[in-house]
C-alpha cells in the first residue's frame, strides 16, 4: 500500500457530463449500492460531488464479483464508460444526472468496517450526540459537509468584500495576558510557570492594527469559557474582525457591517445554490434598508406588540430579539434590524459613550433571524478617557500596556464590529444548534469525545 | 470627540498624483516634521503611504502657527492644494513624490505623547527588545509595518493557489483532547475542570477533512512550548497546511508544495516592490527545478563537501541545513531543496514508511535559504497500521478516537505539507529575527510584555 501507483489520469464526477462515449477512471468513496435484479448501482462520491455507477456482469463478470462484495465507504477506483442515462431515469437534482457509468472495471482501494448507522438517505436523522459521537463519519454526509462549503463562501466573502475595500488582512496571537472582554469565562493557560489566557477576541489586537493599517480584518479563533450549554453559544469559536480608522461618524461602521452582510448574501446565491437546496431554505433578501433603532425605541416596540415591560431593563433578551426581528420581518420584509445605544454598563471598557447621553454607548448589534449576528462600536480613542475606563472597571493598566501605547501616540476616531461564523452559518441554514455549524465543536462537556466523569 | 464629525470627502495619498491643481482633504499621521527657514515640511502617513506637506505661513498663517506645535504620530486633517513638485525636488523613492500639499488649513484631531525614539529614519535601528517592548508604536514604521503587507501577500497567495485546484478551506479547533505531534511541548489548558492542549498542528483535523473534501487548507494557529529561544521558533505561530485525498504518489506533494512556494514569490514580485526595496532584497528565483535528494545523500554530500561526518546522525542539524543549501544555490541557483526519507524515529506516529526500507518515511522537507520552509509526508492511511504506530508512540487510542474513526470507514492514499508563515517570511526579508516578522511575538519571555519574576 505504502507505495501505491495509481492506474492513470483520473477523471472526477463533475467532468462526467462532458465525456460521453468517452472511458474513464473515478476514484472515490461509495456512498450507497442497490441491487436491481441482475445489476449492481452504486453511487460514487468525490469531492466534486456523485455519479451513478452500473456494474452489468454480462460487462465485466469480475467486477460483478467484487461489486458484491463493496459495502457503503470503501474506497475504490473505477474504470468504465460514460453513457447517456435512459430517458426517465435522469435524475435532475444531481450534477451528474444525465449520466452513468458503464463498469468495466472495479479496485477496492481501502475497505471500510460496517457503518454504525444507514448514512445512504438524504436525511441523516441523528440525534446530536450520535452526529458529534461519530463526526469523523457524520461530516461525509452531503447534507452535513454542505454546511462546510457554505462555511467557506462567508469566510471567503467576509475577506473578499474588505480587501477590496482597501483593508489589510492581518494575523494576531490568541494567547493574552489577561481577560480583555470582562467577565470570568476565560480559560487559563499554563505558559511556563506563567499565567496566561485564550483571548475572547481579537478586539485589542485589531485596534492596535488601525494605527498601522488604517482598516485591518482578521478571522481569528476566539474562546468563552461559558459554564453552560446553549444551542447558540461555543466554547471556540471563529470569530470574522474588522476595524475601520479615521470613520466620519459611527454610523459609518454599520454600513460596513451591512456590506459585509448582503455581500455574503449574493455570494451564498452565486456559489452554493444547490447546497442550499438540500436544506430547502433560501438565502434572505433584504429589499429595503436593514432599519436602525436605539435599543430604548426597541423596547417600546415590544412593549406596544406584546405588552410585556422589558423597558427598564440594561439589555435585550432572547424573547426580545426574536420580537424585534418580527417587527422588521413585517415593517421592512426581512428579519434583520441593527440595534443602538446600548448602556454603557452593558458594554465593554472600550466602547465610546455617546456625548448626548453619557449612559448610553455608540454601539450596535445587528440582529438577524433572532438573535445576534453582528456587535461592534466606536472605541474610546483619547488616552486618558481609556485608562480612566480601565481603572474604572477594575482592570490593571500594567496589562494593557502594549494597547495603550497605541492611543498614547495619536489614534483617529475608528471603531469596528464582529461576528461569529457558526452562527450565522447555524441561522441561514436554519440549523437548530451551533453545533451542527461547527466542524469539530468544543463546549463544556465535549472536547471530540465526550468527557467522562475520571477526565 | 465622540461625536466627532469630519469635514469632507476624504483623499488619501495615493490619489494625490493624479489630483494636481485640485484641493483636497487629507488624514493621517505625522511622520516627521523638518522646518526649513520660513517653510515646515510633514511626511503625513496614511494606509496608502507618505505625502510631502509644505506649510508657507504666506499661504495660512495659522496653519504656520498650528504647524510648530505638531509633532510626529499626532493625527491631522489637511486642506491644501496638490502641486507638483519643484524640478530637482522629486523624490522617485515615493509613489507620491512628484507631488506635495500646500497646505491652507490644518486641524489637529488628536495629540501623540513625545516618542520615546527617533522614528523618523529610513532604518529604526532599535535592539529587539526595545522594539517589542513598544510594538503598537514600532510597528508604524513604514519598514516594520512593509513586513506584514508582505506576510499578508504570502497567505493570501497560499490560499489562492489551493483554491483554484480545487481544495476547500476549512476551519478547525485549537483546543485538543491530547497532544497530538509528540513530545512535551504543549501548552495544558484548563478546560471546565478537565484538561486540554493547544493544538501543536492542525494536523489530525485537515486529515479527517480529506474524507470529506478530498483537498483541503486551513491558515491555523500552532503552538509549541518549548523551552528555549531561539531566532527561528516562536510559542504560537501561524501555520500553513495543506492535506490531499487520492495522492497517486508521495512524490505529489512535493510538487504541491513547490507550486505553492513559487506562486508566492510570483505574488511578491507583482504586489509587493516597494515593501521588498525597503530590504534591498529581490524574490528568490527558481530557475531549474528545486532539486530532491534523500537525507542519506545529503548526508555524504555535506561529508564530501565538508569532511564533517554526520552520516550516522538520525537528521540534519542547523549547520547540516545551511549546508545543503549552500549545494543547491551552487548546482541549481537557489538555495532550495527538498530533502526526502527521513528515518521513521524523527517522524510523527502518522507518517508512511517506505516500503523499500522501511527504517525510512516517505516524506520530505523543503529547506529554503538554510532552514526548514516546509515539511510533509505521505501518511499511513490503513487503520490497523495507524493503529498500530500509536501503541507504538506510547499514545492511547481513546485519545485518538475521532481520528481513527476516519481510518476505520476507508482513507484513500493520502498526504500533506504545513509551512511556518513567520519563518517564510523572515527567510525572504532576511530578517535576524523570527519575532520581527511576528505582529506580537509570543516565547518564554513574552507575551506583549517582558514576565516579570512576581508574575
Amino acid at each position: 500500500m505504502s507505495n501505491f501507483k495509481s492506474s492513470g489520469k483520473r477523471t472526477i464526477a463533475s467532468e462526467t457530463p462532458n465525456q460521453i462515449g468517452k472511458e474513464v477512471l473515478l476514484k472515490g468513496w461509495v456512498k450507497t449500492r442497490r441491487d436491481h435484479g441482475k445489476l449492481v448501482f452504486f453511487d460514487l462520491r468525490d469531492r466534486t460531488g456523485l455519479i451513478q455507477l452500473v456494474v452489468n456482469p454480462k460487462i465485466s463478470e469480475a467486477s460483478y464479483k467484487l461489486a458484491l462484495e463493496i459495502k457503503p465507504e470503501f474506497v475504490v477506483e473505477i474504470t468504465g464508460e460514460v453513457k447517456k442515462r435512459p430517458e426517465g431515469t435522469i435524475n435532475k437534482e444531481l450534477l451528474t444526472g444525465e449520466v452513468e457509468i458503464e463498469v468495466k472495471e472495479i479496485k477496492i482501494i481501502v475497505r471500510a468496517h460496517s457503518l454504525p448507522f444507514d448514512m445512504g438517505g438524504e436525511e441523516l436523522n441523528l440525534e446530536l450526540p450520535t452526529l458529534l459521537d461519530n463526526r469523523s463519519l457524520t461530516l461525509r454526509h452531503p447534507k452535513v459537509s454542505a454546511i462546510f462549503r457554505i462555511q467557506e463562501t462567508l469566510a471567503v466573502s467576509f475577506r473578499n468584500t474588505l480587501r477590496s475595500e482597501g483593508f489589510t488582512e492581518i494575523f494576531v496571537p490568541t494567547l493574552v495576558p489577561s481577560a480583555t472582554e470582562g467577565g470570568a469565562e476565560v480559560f487559563p493557560v499554563d505558559y511556563y510557570n506563567h499565567k496566561a489566557y485564550l483571548a475572547q477576541s481579537p478586539q485589542m489586537y485589531k485596534q492596535i492594527m488601525t494605527s498601522i493599517f488604517e482598516r485591518v480584518f482578521t478571522i481569528a479563533h476566539a474562546y468563552r469559557a461559558e459554564p453552560s450549554v446553549t444551542t447558540r453559544h461555543l466554547s471556540e469559536y471563529v470569530s470574522l474582525d474588522a476595524e475601520v480608522g479615521f470613520i466620519d461618524s459611527w454610523q459609518d461602521l454599520m454600513g460596513w457591517a451591512e456590506k459585509v452582510v448582503l455581500n455574503m448574501f449574493e455570494d451564498l446565491k452565486k456559489k452554493n445554490e444547490s447546497d442550499l437546496k438540500l436544506f430547502s431554505v433560501s438565502v434572505p433578501e433584504i429589499k429595503k434598508k436593514i432599519p436602525r433603532i436605539k435599543m430604548k425605541e426597541a423596547q417600546e416596540l415590544i412593549f406596544k406588540r406584546t405588552k410585556i415591560d422589558h423597558r427598564k431593563e440594561p439589555d435585550l433578551d432572547p424573547s426580545d430579539e426574536k420580537e424585534i426581528c418580527k417587527w422588521a420581518m413585517e415593517e421592512y420584509g426581512a428579519p434583520f434590524v441593527f440595534i443602538t445605544h446600548y448602556p454603557i454598563k452593558k458594554r465593554p471598557f472600550y466602547t465610546m459613550p455617546d456625548s448626548a447621553d453619557p449612559d448610553s454607548t455608540l454601539s450596535f448589534d445587528l440582529l438577524g433571524i433572532n438573535e445576534e449576528w453582528v456587535t461592534g462600536s466606536q472605541r474610546i480613542n483619547d488616552y486618558d478617557s481609556l485608562m480612566k475606563n480601565i481603572l474604572k472597571w477594575k482592570n490593571k493598566p500594567e496589562n494593557f500596556e502594549i494597547y495603550l501605547q497605541t492611543f498614547k501616540y495619536g489614534m483617529p476616531p475608528e471603531g469596528g464590529f464582529a461576528m461569529g461564523l457558526e452562527r450565522i452559518t447555524k441561522d441561514i441554514l436554519g440549523l437548530s444548534n451551533i453545533r451542527e455549524a461547527s466542524l469539530f465543536p468544543r463546549d463544556m462537556e465535549r472536547i471530540d469525545e465526550r468527557f467522562t466523569s475520571i477526565d
